[in-house]
């Protein structure tokens, strides 16, 4: 058995055309024909948006359309235990870190204002879901997971921290670099032990003074990554990457 | 004392023109004069190049040439204390990477060849000091860093493996990400504590047998990232950021 060098091919429930069959006929397709160039009876990795990973063994291809057979894993993979909470970066960086975030692994991408956070940066393109939700699904592909993340936008920093929060990350560790904190994210984790970790992230030129109070006031606990300045998108991936490898995702 | 918002500008030997008076008349000056547009009597960071950090300030500036005068701290910061073992990317992937890692904090890069690694990525102008020199640059001003990582680019691996890399890496552990190892980055430094470590990471189609087999031969220990499949660069800083975590260097 042959399984073709492609990290993931996504599938989601409008692809399904039998009980185990799956026809695919938009980008998907073009890459499986034009890159791969896939042949019936080949087999690739395949999962299910949200749910079970598995295996699809190609049934048919034509010029635009490719039928897989597809046989899924029991289980669906866990919804990454590191969430972001990221002051909304310029549209450029955000639109590279869609799907940066999405193969380093998280459950969900809040993004808010802040003081330091242009006000434009809401009008971009790049904050509508047709837009990220691709993005986001190329990451996973890249990852070989199957876990949206989701997506929330807010507007009003005080009202997301103060009113909607709780219901966003009920339960576990809140973390918010800092460049000025001398706790470091392992030691911050290691503490607790928690189920979930939420990482706040500010804008380039940091939080301002309220926020931070505002922050540490609903429980967020000031972690340091040295003393190096990192630009946002660096920041972002270091502190995942941390994150995970402190909650103990480090190995494989 | 107005600190203008620039992280830092990087001096160096050949900017002095009087016992602490330097200037500078390339992209520094041009960023100092039309982005910051600073005036006599401001105060800046600067740092002098594989030398301390220190405040510069502006004693004159005129079209196209900025003089400032310097007060060092008596330290120079120290030479980061992780190093990168890297199989060349792609030129693209390359070119991104160079101010990235200085950022990230690198003592040495050390690009090699592989087999997955295509041959005329070595013909590119990227390679060539005079290219990845300003990047380097860019990336430790970012951070604001003065130690510019040492690079080495070796075409044959099995010569770097077994001729060169004592010479380059003296002492200290040596890992290498492998999507199946089951040790994290974390354990692996926990248990020896060492002065230094050095990260190796493969071409976007991972080693092969005889590479991941010479490298554990050469005391390589193997490390994994947890199930998801990264992008190069994307490791590269993942592993990075854990290994300087790792190694105590979390804390500001």
């Amino acid at each position: 058995m042959q399984v073709l060098d492609v990290n993931l091919i996504l599938l989601n429930e409008h692809d399904r055309v039998g009980a185990d069959l799956f026809a695919v006929s938009d980008v998907r397709a073009t890459h499986l024909l034009n890159v791969l160039r896939v042949t019936p009876g080949q087999t690739l990795r395949v999962g299910l948006l949200d749910g079970p990973l598995g295996v699809g063994v190609v049934e048919s291809s034509t010029d635009e359309r490719v039928t897989l057979h597809c046989t899924f894993d029991p289980d669906t993979p866990e919804r990454p235990r590191v969430d972001l909470l990221l002051a909304l970066p310029r549209p450029k960086v955000m639109r590279r870190l869609w799907a940066q975030l999405a193969a380093l692994g998280v459950g969900q991408i809040v993004l808010t204002n802040a003081e330091r956070v242009e006000r434009n940066y809401f009008d971009t393109h790049v904050l509508e879901e047709a837009r990220y939700r691709p993005l986001l699904i190329e990451g996973l592909q890249q990852a070989r997971d199957t876990r949206l993340p989701r997506v929330s936008v807010h507007k009003q920093f005080r009202i997301l921290i103060e009113d909607r929060l709780d219901a966003l990350f009920p339960a576990g560790r809140r973390l918010v670099a800092d460049p000025g904190a001398a706790r470091s994210v392992p030691d911050a984790i290691a503490q607790t032990r928690p189920e979930r970790v939420l990482l706040a992230v500010g804008p380039e030129g940091g939080w301002n003074a309220f926020e931070l109070e505002l922050l540490e006031a609903h429980g967020f606990m000031r972690v340091g990554l040295g003393p190096r300045a990192l630009r946002v998108d660096t920041a972002c991936t270091a502190l995942i990457a941390i994150g995970h490898a402190a909650m103990g995702h480090g190995s494989g």
